[in-house]
């Protein structure tokens, strides 16, 4: 998209959002009333712009679950089915297609999630996935961007960073050992999102969103849908991370501001702490504190002296194969 | 595509479909419990296969919600809002953007169905426009194309054809008076499903499917999906379609295997014509009876004087704007 996608979606699409359900676009999910309600999230992958043209198929059509269940996750839902569009190019062999299927199968049994239709079309373009997600709420409450009060501290699931490394190695640019440029691309091509932590959520998350744009872009989002300041001054790292950033940690901005992460950040009361620590621990879900919100605007990012390191003004990923 | 579409879904993903919402994914909507239960359904365009490129962008938002709108009204749900996904290419202007987005306002507000959520992402590929809209259920079920009885009467809405005509205007290939070509551009680019009936089908309907791969092709479908024979033995033309017909009529299968009408084909049980027919005019929707069930199996095509036409294996429409 030539102009900014936030832009546009705000100045075009979100003027004619007018049921509370919408969230006035600025959340990640729609709610739909009924019996316990509905969750519904829709994301698409396109060849080119979300995946490479040569990754295994099984992988592409888990992914395609997987970013739509991971917005359930973080709004505290469990995905309950799927309706999926498929426009396959016509060069693509049926082969390809058996592949596509076994992955959506295999994750679908996995999820417990199954499909409930769709529509298959054909396309001279890039092979193209949309998955419209429906989850059930595990709570009374769906958690929004915008439900951040200030002195919440601000959580993390799982690490940071992984899967862009993952994406520079596709891009041939990870010089590091063969495992940990397998564990990088392995992150990049399927994510984790950590649906076993829904239910934390839940029951204490006050704001919440997963991370799929960045951590940095998506906490600014974060604080602007909920009109208070952010301080981060921590990111969970993995081994590879910690590897590829070395001693220095120059490139820690590049690496928080990469995206595809599909973790989940929230934001919930000090009191809650214990709580959301034992529920790590029982759903096998790393969860690290980050930060904190407080009254004001804007992101903050300190390093482990607390000094401010300084951001760029709109730390932000734009999804692209070949930036 | 290169494989034929049915025969994919059926191979590769009718197998995944397990949850009796899904209809086998031999239906065209899904159903969710809830109060009431929800009716979804989702259809993407495809730019060069399912609308031109220089079609006007806010006709192209209408079509895609439009066709999503005509599978709730011929399960006899009413629309209440929809899912957006829209892969913009980036050479296309911004000022598209905006005439697509007033396009998608107009009839969301028309509708009475507004924009619940979505994604928005660029492409090198083709426009592409993936919507998922939620239907709420205007009567006590919601019928099939599985729901037929044999002995039912068989109906159409509105008229077959013109839209088919239309695509053929669009490729230059449609010699007829001015005004009738922009009649059947019209048609083809900007669908009228026939909401208002929903309320009648949703009373008095067995069977029910909208008409979008041609009126043989989803007689087909609905007599294959309710084990049971149809008989057909007459088409609702317009004006137009009677007009490049002519006297020699030859051309009918053409006409009626063409597509993209987003009328309703539905079946109903003989004690309900007059109540159908009432229908009919108390919502100003002009309905045909166009044939009959039976026990045994296939379509049948009769001429006004009760001679079998003879119809290809496969009658159907492929989405294609070059064939």
């Amino acid at each position: 998209m030539s102009a900014d996608e936030f832009e546009i979606i705000a100045r075009y699409f979100a003027p004619l959002a007018k049921s509370p359900a919408a969230r006035g676009l600025r959340d990640d999910v729609a709610l739909v009333d009924g019996a316990g309600g509905l969750v519904l999230t829709t994301d698409a992958l396109v060849e080119g712009v979300h995946f490479f043209p040569d990754d295994p198929m099984d992988l592409v059509a888990k992914k395609a679950l997987r970013v739509n269940f991971s917005d359930l996750a973080a709004k505290g839902a469990k995905p309950v089915g799927f309706l999926l569009v498929l426009i396959w190019p016509d060069h693509r062999p049926a082969s390809e297609i058996a592949d596509f299927a076994k992955g959506l199968e295999q994750d679908a049994a996995f999820y417990d999630a199954p499909l409930l239709g769709g529509d298959t079309t054909s396309t001279a373009g890039p092979l193209t996935i949309a998955v419209t997600a429906l989850g059930a709420p595990l709570g009374a409450r769906t958690p929004a961007r915008a439900d951040a009060q200030p002195g919440d501290d601000v959580w993390v699931t799982g690490d940071i960073g992984d899967a862009w490394l993952g994406l520079l190695a596709r891009r041939g640019q990870l010089e590091m050992e063969a495992d940990a440029i397998a564990t990088a691309v392995q992150r990049y091509r399927l994510p984790e999102p950590p649906l076993a932590f829904a239910r934390i959520i839940a029951e204490h998350a006050n704001a919440s969103m997963d991370v799929s744009d960045g951590l940095l872009a998506d906490a600014r989002k974060l604080a602007e849908a909920s009109k208070c300041a952010i301080d981060i001054n921590a990111a969970p790292l993995s081994d590879v991370a910690r590897a590829w950033l070395g001693a220095s940690g120059d490139r820690l901005l590049e690496l928080i501001s990469g995206g595809d992460d599909y973790e989940i950040l929230f934001t919930a009361a000090a009191d809650r702490r214990d709580a959301i620590e034992a529920g790590g621990r029982e759903t096998g879900v790393r969860v690290t504190r980050v930060g904190s919100t407080s009254e004001g605007e804007g992101l903050r990012l300190r390093d482990s002296s607390g000094r401010l390191i300084e951001l760029p003004p709109r730390a932000g990923f734009r999804h692209t194969l070949g930036r």
